[in-house]
This record gives structure tokens, C-alpha cells and sequence, in this order.
């Protein structure tokens, strides 16, 4: 069995080395007394429930899986009691508003404790992550009275929250759905339809559950500006937040997964159940993209999770199991045969997993410092820039890294091999489980037509042109540093370039608009390979730096920028294909007739 | 629940209008009365069977997997009844010796059922599958004795075969395997080790299994050169063929595995059991590897099964499923939306998959051709060159084909969305079955260390020449043909850049051996685009001259000029990845220390 073990070292250089953090929490009011101190001392207790308690839970929970009880869904063994321990310890409420009784830390904070979580147990980390996204919503859009009835238990743990978009037919397209809310005469609602897809729908760790769902009134628009939100919970709660009548909403199946088989995944079904307008009528899109972005931030985090958890597993095997000897000369004499990690492929494999993982973390943390600023920066200018920069590379990000993640998943059962077939090496359950992060909160091919579509070219190319200017101050910083010309020449020739096919394409697209849906996921990888470059970049730059001062641990820089040199050699690459399939055009995709793809 | 269709058109246009498979069979004097009637008919045969008897088991036999009890191995439902309706119809002895009661046809003829067993129920096929290479074991080493006794039983399919090769310290190292063999006094052994991914290694659907095992003599050298094999039966028959004692081997473990769940992957334990040498002492391995390049074609014949299952799932649901509009104008405003076949990326996913799928087939069946040569060819001078080419050609198609499947599989899974991920709809059950091809019959790495430097290196380039001479050869007839030239061009550049690329490796690796091992992979997945870039423009090729008669069926035609059109503009581009790759070198892979992988 696997057992994870939080790469405290490399989550302090990505925070306190590479991003400065506790200076961006200074900047910002509510974050003035942030230290060092106070940021280690919360991961490391996030570390150590990560690895005590859900680690141990996570294959169990895969092989156990949820069950339907005459109505009530079963979670694995051990997962309501880690749940217990994990509110009791208030690590639900890092990053909530102190009013409600959260305390007030973060969000990038909780981003970093979110990773480790979901990387010791991935299933189990849904639990509380679908609750957040039912509190920000309420904390965004709710009433005094929604506040104080539901903000203290969602944020203390005690209720559980979902968010009810999909139905069978409409899933990328919610403009298609068909769930009614009929007004009752007492200003609440009566809720009728039926969602899939529900994580978290039902569960037997927390006392009340609050679906957020997503509902037509009678006289809505069709389409997507027909939609609105509610507060629908499994228990009706006073005034005063004390549990009454349970509601007319029941789980009716639980879906049988490739994986996170230990997340509920629930089809609901509303008959007629009382539910309260959240937000303005037939604004309920609009009102749930203002915080979607976090959402996939959270999914980009999987694909660390999924890279991290894979490296860890493979390296651990790597350096133990013996087979064959190096090309060159026996390393192990002593041995029957060299342990495999001085093969070349099986260090490819690992190198191009760290280099996943540890890039990734910077990536997301980097994010999340952005949405900070967002959400809690009282200056108005830094905050729309956040934001923007934030709308770029949230796709990205979520279809870059979950991608990366699979990838990175895959090479972990390569190089156990038949080993890594079996369930009970835990390999090929982090194939499993990570396979869903390219699939919610928007496929890679729907983030894709978000990055290029919505976000690149509806912005007549602003918010890359303001990224790549990034990028470019960096390389003209240190282009007179001959120890960082391996990566800031061709950093700066790949964001140069950035630029250029940008404008192609959007040449391209004003004559036919189907030109963005063939370029779009090639864009998407070239945008997260010279991305994640940059990243990179950055971090041998930072190490570099760190090694002029001969420091005790200079191992560990010396393999950030051996990581480094690996990714610019070995993975940046890629962008070459991803250009040339950008500049091939859009015929072959779209000539043949639909009818002429099988006979 | 999927229901497979067998492509017959498409295997009809791969076996007779590209490789006029009738000629090639007729040129080999056992084969000679071979008509297109009669292979016809032969598959419609194997595709009743696998659409109708395979197929609606397939999701069965995932959900129930294989159990043990009592120490025997019971397979799903359905499983046994379907193996005895194989056997009764005959479809297992095909290809086998009529005097052995076979019905001495083409091994190649044998593939194409295979590859439809294989689509419909990949997990059944393995049964069967198995059986193949205790058979062929027998059949080329076996004493006359041994061959009464079990080749008729294994070629009904009475009894079925295994291959005991791995232990837990042993895959693919397989010198470092410790089972014994130990002289009796009556000329057999008692063989005394413990086996494990032994496919088919125990079962409920025929009255004996007969082990082919690999096991070391009391005075063997040590390493490789120290292995013989042994057959040792479940069940001892007698001298003629009827069974007798329970011998000493027993299944300990069912594993629990990713995929093909209802294949018996068992832990055999033989304790003192009775075995008989087959074959040289201390040649096992030899013996073995001389049907090796067979095994593996079964195994790259896996990535073709899997792109087809998961193109006809996909294109399916990318008829029905409705969501969005095309970007361009609505494709079907009658409806509530456009089915998602019109969206690029979709599209994209699919000719990708067809490609893969069809490409596949083509150079499986080719392959095949050469073994049926190899096998039965009377004349010395083809067979060398058959043998030749299949040597080369045999670890680019185990290795490319399965990772393309395994790409295929999920493009699958992201075409049905988050649908995708739940297991009734099947498309899962893909991604999971065929990563095991990426895994036995030795991993995507191991293959690649035997193309470049057992193949290509070792034979000093000769047998890679060989293969770009014909691929030259076509590209120099067709130069002419403008209609050819979007084809010819870029494969003429590749193939010359082959050779090239070969002659900097092998140079650098003169210096280095390591840069074998460094290369190898990426050396692998150039080989196998551009093999396939071959295979798609000489399909073009054929396409074309039929189109040029205005045939009836001139849509299946322009469909596949359609696909190598997407081929060559949409998927060989990955070749420039992989060549600058090529050139990197070896330093940044090498260079980290295994102990600075993780601090």
C-alpha cells in the first residue's frame, strides 16, 4: 500500500522561496498578520492529518466503495470518523470568513492543504471541496437571513454542501436543463427534476446536506438565461439553523466508477422539494461562474495530486526493485541486478513526474495567490489584473495540469509494470481516480474553447498579451545571465511565439469560426507547456540564486535546476507538434461527412 | 452496453484490396487452395460469433471478474457455455496442423477471428489466447510423444495452455527466476517454485490446463543461459491423453487487477509437481523467443481492438448526444441542440481513433503475412526476409499499436464525457483492459530497447534498410501521381530521416551505451508513425485507383483518403517531437542522483 508522505520541502520552496508569500498575505488588510511561522505550523498539521489519517483510508475506500441503504448512501470504513476528526480539528474552515465562525485564512492557504489532502486520499477530499463551493455561493449570493442560517454549518463541517448542475442530457451544455421550480405561496419554492452526476449527494458524515441546484422558473428564458439557483437541504432548517423535515429529495442511485469509487456519486432525485431563490431570478449561471474559476483551480490541483502521489509511489519501487543492469556497467555489483532506476526510461518516467508535480504546485499556488487578491485585496487596481491574469490561466491550468496528471499517472503502472496492473500496489487506482480531472468542472476540450474562444480572443487578446509581457520582463531580467540562457532563450522564443499564432488564428477564425474549435486543445497544450516553462524558469532562476550561497541543502536545489534542464530538454519540446497541428488548418477535421466515419 | 459490430468492410478492403492477402496465400503450397469464398466466409463465421456469443458478455464478465473458491477458479457467467460453443464450432483449431486435428489455415487468418474475439471480449479471447502459445510450444519443441499426447487435446481446445514465466522478483528480467526442476528417477522432474500473472492459469472451462513453465535445472548456469521449460499438467494424462492425478500445482491468488477483470490472472504455486522437459535443457528462453514475435503480434493486435471498441462506442454516442452548437451555424436547428459529432475537438478524437483503428488492422494483418511466410513458406530466401521484417517490424507494432490503443480508449472516455467515467456505458472498461497491452508480453520500454539496440543496432542497420527500401520503393512509383504527392512527400522525408537519425544514435551510443536507453522510446514512437504513415498512404493509394472507376461504394473510398488525409496532417506532426527529443542527448536524463529525486 501506498503511504503518502507531504513533500513539506518542495511546498516551502514554491511558497516561501519562489512565490514570497507571506509578504503578498501582507499586502493584503486581512491578511496583515500572516508569518512564516503561523503558514508552516497550519501545513504542517494539515501534513500530518493527510498522512495519519487519510492515507491509510484510501485504498480501503477504493475497494469498498459507496452503497445505497434503503435510501442513505454508506461510505467506506474509516471515512465518517476521519470526516469527525477533521471538522473537530477545524481544518474545513481555514479559508472562511471569521463572522461565520471560519478563521479567516487564505484561500491559496486551504489550496495547499487541499493538495495534500488530496493526494493521501482523493475521494475522501470531495467531501469537504463540494462544500465549498455550496458556501461560496451562499456567501456570495445569499441573504442576511441564507448567511446565518447556513454559512455557520457549512463552514464549521457540520452540513455538507453540493452543487446540482447536471442532468442525463445536459452536461457541458446547461442551457439544456430541465429541473422546474414552481413558486409556492409562502416565497420558497417547490423543486422538481432530476440530477446526475451529484458528488457528494448523499453521504453518512455530516447531519444535513445543502444542494445547490439549478432550476428553471416558469416564465424563464430558454437556454442559459433561463437558469436560477436554489437552496435546496436534505433537511429543512429553522431559523435558527435546528434540523426539521427531511425533504423531498432522495438518492436514487449511486454510479459505479472507473474511480474516486469512495466519492458519492449520486443521481438525486427532487419531487417537489421546498427550495429558496438564491441570487437574482435567471442570473443563476451568471452568479456561479463568479467563483468557477476557483472551483477549477481546485480541480487543477487533482492533476498535482495525481503526479505527486504517482512519483511518489513509482521512485519508492524505482530504487527497490532490481532487473537488468545499466548499458553502461553494472551499478550494483553486489546485487543480482541493478535496481531499474538507472535505466533511462524509468528515469524519464520520473523525472517527467516530478517535473509534473513540482511545477504543477508552483502553477496552482501561483494561481491561488491571484485569487486571493480577488477575493480579499481592498485595492482595485491589483485585484482586476488578479483577476485577469486568473481568467487566463484558470483553463489552462485545470486542462494543462489534469492532463499532465493522467500522463504522469500512467507512467507510474509503466514502471512497476504487471505490478502495477494489480489493485493492491495502489499504481493504477491513481489512473483511475485522476481520469475525472479532464472530465468535471469542463472537460479539456471545453476548457480549451474557454481559453481560446472566451478568454484569448474575446478579449481581442489582451489578457495573453499582459501574460506574455510577464514572461517577457522575466527573460530580459536574466538575459544577461549566462547560467540561465538554457532556459530564457527559448522561453522567450516560445512566448514570442505565443503571440504570433495567436493572431494567426485569430486570422483564421474570422473567416470560419470553426478554425477556434480545431485549434483550441492544441492551443491549450502549447499555452501550458510554455506556461509551465516560464515556471520553471523562475524556479532555476530562484535556485540558482540559492546556490551562489553554498547552502547546507544545496542538493536540492541543484535538482530544481536539474529538473529544470529536464523539462526544457525533455517535455518542452512537445510545443513543436502542438504548432505545426496548430497551423495545419481545419479541413481535414471537418470534410468528412458524418455518415462516411464507419461503413 | 456496447454492442460490437465487426468491421467487415474495413477488414475486407485491409485483407484483400491492400493486401491481396488470396496470392500471398496461394504462393505457399499449404495454402494453395485458399479462395476469397472461403476466407470470407471463414470471418462472417467469427463475426456471428464474437457480435453475438463475446460481446454481451463483455460488461458481465468486467462487473463479476474471476473468483476462487476451493481452491478453483470460477469465471464469470457465461464464460464456460461461450468456450464450449468456440470449441464445438471449431473456431480455435484454425490455424493449427491438420494432423493434429487442426484445419491447417493461415495464422494470419487466425488474427483477423482473434482481432474480433478480441474487440467484443478481450477478456475471453485471453482463454484461447493463452492456449496458442503452450501449443506452439509443443508443436516446435515438443518429442513425438509429447506431441500425441497434448497437441489434438490443446487444438480442440479440450484442455487449454499457459506460459509460466514471471515470478514476484522476476518479469522482465527473466534471468532471475528460481523455480527448480529436479530430476526424479523416471525421467521426469518435480518442479518446486511459485508463479505469478499466470493468464488463463486456472479456470472451470476445460478439463486440463497444461503449464508451459519456465524453471532452472539442479547444475544450470546462472542468468538466462540457465532456464529450461518444462510442460506440467494440471491433470497427468496418461499415454493417451486421458487425465489422470491431480498434479502439484495449485492457484493461490485470483489477482485483482485494473482491467480485464475476467481473465484469471493466478499465482500458481508448484510444489513438487510433475513435469516433463521440453526441448534442450538450458535453451528455454531460446526456445521460447522462437515464437516470441507471434506472441507479440497477438499482443499489438490489442491496440487495434481497442481503438475499434472505442470508436464504435464514440461514434455512436457522437451521433446521438446532443450539446452546443456548431461554432460555425447550427447543424441541426431542429433540435434542442447539435449533436456533438459536429464540434472539431470531437471530430478530431474520432479520425484519431479511426486512424489508429484501421492503420492498425492494416499492419497487423501485413505482419501477420510475414509469419504466415515464416511458418509455412517452402522457398528459404522469403522466409529470411519475412522473418527479417517481422523481426523488425514486430516490437514497433507490440509497442506503437497498444500505446495508440491505449490513446484511442481515451478519447473514448472524453467523447462521453463525464458518461464516460461511469462504468455501464463501457468506455472505462476500454482504458482499463488495454493498459495491461502497454505491460505483458514485455512493457512499451522493453520493447523499445529491442527494436533500437537488439534489431536495429545489432544487425548494424541492415535490417531497418531493408524496411526503408520499401518504403522508398513506394514513394519513388507513385512520385509521378500528383494526386499522391500530399503522402509521398512527407514520407519520403521521414523515411530518409529514419536512416539518418539511426546512424547519430548508433554514433553517439558508440561512445555512450546509455544513450540507447535514453533514445529508445521516442526512437520506438517515431518508428511507429512512420510505419504507419506508410501503411495509410499506400491505403491512400489503393483508394484512390478504385475511386478513379466511380464505384458504388465510392463513399467508403473517400472516407479513406479522408482518414490518411487526417493522418498525415493531424497525427504524424508528432514525429517532430520525438526527433528533436532524439537529439537532446542522454546528459539531463542521467545526470540526478538517485538519492536527490526527493528530499
Amino acid at each position: 500500500m501506498l503511504q503518502y508522505r507531504a513533500p513539506i520541502r518542495d511546498i516551502q520552496f514554491a511558497l516561501h522561496e519562489l512565490l514570497n508569500i507571506t509578504p503578498h498575505y501582507n499586502a493584503i488588510p486581512a491578511y496583515s498578520e500572516m508569518s512564516r511561522e503561523l503558514i508552516d505550523s497550519v501545513i504542517e498539521a494539515g501534513a500530518k492529518f493527510a498522512e495519519e489519517e487519510l492515507s491509510p483510508l484510501n485504498r480501503i475506500g477504493d475497494e469498498e466503495g459507496c452503497r445505497l441503504e434503503d435510501g442513505n448512501v454508506i461510505t467506506p470504513t474509516g471515512f465518517k470518523e476521519a470526516y469527525a476528526k477533521y471538522v473537530a480539528l477545524g481544518n474545513g474552515s481555514i479559508a472562511a470568513p471569521t463572522e461565520y465562525g471560519g478563521q479567516g485564512l487564505p484561500l491559496s492557504l486551504g489550496i495547499v492543504l487541499g493538495e495534500m489532502n488530496g493526494t493521501a486520499n482523493w475521494s475522501w477530499g470531495m467531501y469537504p471541496g463540494l462544500s465549498h463551493g455550496a458556501t461560496k455561493t451562499v456567501e456570495a449570493h445569499g441573504t442576511h437571513d441564507q448567511k446565518a442560517i447556513y454559512l455557520p454549518k457549512l463552514i464549521s463541517g457540520e452540513w455538507t454542501g453540493t452543487m446540482c448542475l447536471t442532468e442525463s442530457h445536459a452536461g457541458s451544455d446547461l442551457g439544456l436543463i430541465r429541473t422546474k421550480a414552481e413558486p409556492a405561496n409562502d416565497g420558497t419554492y417547490r423543486i422538481t427534476g432530476n440530477k446526475i452526476f451529484i458528488s457528494a449527494g448523499d453521504h453518512d458524515m455530516a447531519e444535513n446536506i445543502v444542494h445547490i441546484v439549478l432550476a428553471r422558473l416558469p416564465d424563464a428564458p430558454k437556454g442559459t438565461k433561463g437558469i436560477s439557483l436554489f437552496i435546496v437541504p436534505k433537511f429543512v432548517p429553522d431559523s435558527q439553523g435546528n434540523i426539521g423535515d427531511r425533504n423531498n429529495v432522495i438518492c436514487t442511485t449511486v454510479e459505479h466508477k472507473m474511480g474516486i469509487r469512495a466519492s458519492a456519486t449520486c443521481a438525486l432525485s427532487f419531487d417537489g422539494a421546498t427550495g429558496y431563490l438564491i441570487g437574482p431570478p435567471n442570473k443563476g449561471l451568471h452568479c456561479m461562474f463568479t467563483f468557477m474559476n476557483e472551483a477549477r483551480i481546485g480541480t487543477a490541483v487533482q492533476g498535482v495530486c495525481s503526479a505527486e502521489g504517482a512519483f511518489q509511489g513509482a521512485l519508492k519501487y524505482a530504487k527497490e526493485r532490481l532487473a537488468m543492469r545499466a548499458l553502461s556497467a553494472p551499478q550494483a555489483p553486489e546485487k543480482e541486478a541493478d535496481p531499474i532506476i538507472v535505466h533511462p526510461a524509468v528515469r524519464t518516467m520520473l523525472l517527467t513526474q516530478k517535473a509534473f508535480s513540482e511545477g504543477g504546485r508552483a502553477l496552482v499556488y501561483w494561481l491561488a495567490m491571484q485569487a486571493d487578491i480577488v477575493q480579499s485585496s481592498t485595492d482595485e487596481e491589483p485585484r482586476k489584473r488578479a483577476d485577469e491574469m486568473m481568467s487566463l490561466l484558470t483553463p489552462i491550468a485545470k486542462a494543462f495540469l489534469t492532463e499532465m496528471g493522467s500522463e504522469a499517472a500512467k507512467h507510474g503502472v509503466q514502471i512497476y509494470g504487471g505490478h502495477g496492473y494489480i489493485r493492491e500496489w495502489g499504481m493504477e487506482q491513481i489512473v483511475r481516480d485522476t481520469r475525472i480531472a479532464c472530465l468535471y468542472e469542463g472537460t479539456t476540450e471545453i476548457q480549451s474553447l474557454d481559453l481560446l474562444g472566451r478568454k484569448v480572443l474575446q478579449s481581442k487578446g489582451q489578457l495573453l498579451m499582459d501574460f506574455t509581457k510577464i514572461i517577457h520582463k522575466f527573460c530580459q531580467a536574466n538575459e544577461a545571465d549566462t547560467s540561465m540562457s538554457e532556459f530564457v532563450k527559448p522561453l522567450s522564443q516560445h512566448n514570442k511565439t505565443w503571440g504570433d499564432l495567436t493572431m494567426r488564428i485569430a486570422m483564421r477564425a474570422m473567416m470560419n469560426p470553426d478554425e477556434v474549435g480545431v485549434a483550441a486543445v492544441d492551443y491549450t497544450y502549447f499555452s501550458g507547456y510554455v506556461t509551465m516553462a516560464y515556471i520553471w524558469a523562475w524556479s532555476a532562476k530562484v535556485a540558482l540564486d540559492k546556490l551562489k550561497l553554498n547552502p547546507p541543502d544545496a542538493a536540492f536545489y541543484q535538482a530544481k535546476v536539474q529538473t529544470a534542464q529536464f523539462y526544457f530538454k525533455k517535455i518542452l519540446p512537445r510545443v513543436h507538434t502542438h504548432l505545426e497541428l496548430l497551423e495545419t488548418g481545419a479541413d481535414v477535421v471537418l470534410q468528412m461527412d458524418a455518415d462516411a466515419f464507419a461503413f
